[in-house]
């Protein structure tokens, strides 16, 4: 299968590099920052461009891993006839193909990328969905060739599981944010609190969240909760967000 | 070194079985419920009690592990004479003893302890205290018979550090419980996210978290911040939290 791929980000470069170990056929990239286009396309060793009008149009499968509000401008720009096209987007619906292309689909793998760690693709869920069963087809023999993990999932499933992947990560990441800061303020080192945050997601892995939830919030300990609170003082925003998820966790038990 | 566990809950069964593998004394478990003093005690094959007054008197060493707002009780009920005494809490400082102990500090294990999983104390931060020179010695060599990671913290400091963790834990933790949630209301599995989960959090050990968020939050996306709000339209708790934190890691960046 001939692939073009369409963007030069954190996951283009991931699943563009994956795809390459995984013998697949990338032909050519394209980014509109031919600096980027050019980087990623001398890993894969095929060719680049900055120009839509110049995205190669035999090919077989046209991968858009842009932005999600850069995805119209491509679709609307590029010339690429019968091609089967796909887009990587969690919270974009199937349907914004409808007025360009005749073969379209998703192929929405659930990580959070970046450019410099190498993604492990086996333990990645790819959430796929198709305008037709041919198509479908196409791509889950795709995803299945990257990761053992391939689900058919609608696009209003999809939004729901982006949804609860911001809170599962962003909002996450957030807080490491609060803690590191919290703890840089007072001379400390976020390596302290390191073996907390992986052994808190390692637990979940094995135990449903509410099951282990512990603390201060779940105990209703308004004497802790009073101490932290006077350390938030003086960060209003911090301090509310410290009450708004501590009675949320109280109530929620 | 003969010591005397006061306390059946999590910390206290992890930390008493740790404590028998690297061949210390535990001499005696104590816990107001008898029959999870009998519990702890028949693992690690010593004597219990569940009466403060049958305490023994001649050990080296008191291990206080007992939910914060029960220490004092445990202090005030406890007759132990020159025996070091130390709790393990985050959020109590060392001044709690003054009025009950001559020797005392504080053993804090900065992780989250379950009965069932087995911790690895190898890699847990212990931060110290002690009210004098002496005694901070015999709990650090203890400290560093189960960890390499052992620190000097004040209380001030320790404060700190345990709201940094509720942060980092805690509300991390109650995340993973909407996520959980979210999915189910729509017929999807949370193992869909475990990948995602266990990612997020081994990125922030080798990059600063600041420099690995992503998501509509940071690129300010307030389309998909949209369409997500609207699915969150029954949960007015979560989204009053994903507009607050969404707003907090835009103006964070």
């Amino acid at each position: 299968m001939r692939i073009v791929l369409i963007g030069a980000g954190n996951l283009a470069t991931q699943l563009g590099m994956e795809l390459k170990e995984k013998r697949h056929q990338v032909m050519q990239v394209y980014s509109r920052t031919a600096k980027n286009a050019q980087e990623l396309a001398s890993k894969l060793n095929c060719a680049f461009t900055d120009d839509l009008f110049s995205v190669a149009q035999n090919a077989d499968l046209y991968i858009i891993a842009v932005s999600d509000n850069a995805i119209e401008a491509v679709l609307s720009g590029v010339n690429i006839g019968e091609g089967l096209v796909v887009h990587t987007a969690g919270a974009i619906g199937i349907d914004i193909f409808t007025p360009y292309c005749k073969n379209f689909g998703v192929l929405y793998p659930l990580q959070t990328f970046s450019k410099q760690k190498k993604a492990d693709f086996s333990t990645i869920p790819f959430c796929i969905e198709a305008n037709s069963g041919e198509n479908l087809q196409t791509i889950k023999d795709l995803a299945e060739s990257l990761s053992k993990k391939v689900f058919n999932v609608s696009s209003e499933q999809r939004l729901l599981i982006h949804l609860a992947a911001v809170f599962a990560c962003n909002f996450v990441n957030h807080f490491y944010v609060i803690a590191e800061q919290l703890l840089r303020d007072g001379g400390l080192d976020f390596d302290l609190v390191k073996p907390l945050i992986l052994e808190t997601a390692s637990k979940v892995v094995e135990h449903p969240p509410k099951e282990v939830q512990t603390g201060p919030a779940k105990r209703n300990d308004s004497i802790v909760m009073e101490k932290h609170l006077k350390l938030l003082e003086n960060h209003s925003e911090w301090s509310e967000l410290y009450k708004l998820i501590s009675s949320n966790i109280y109530h929620n038990k």
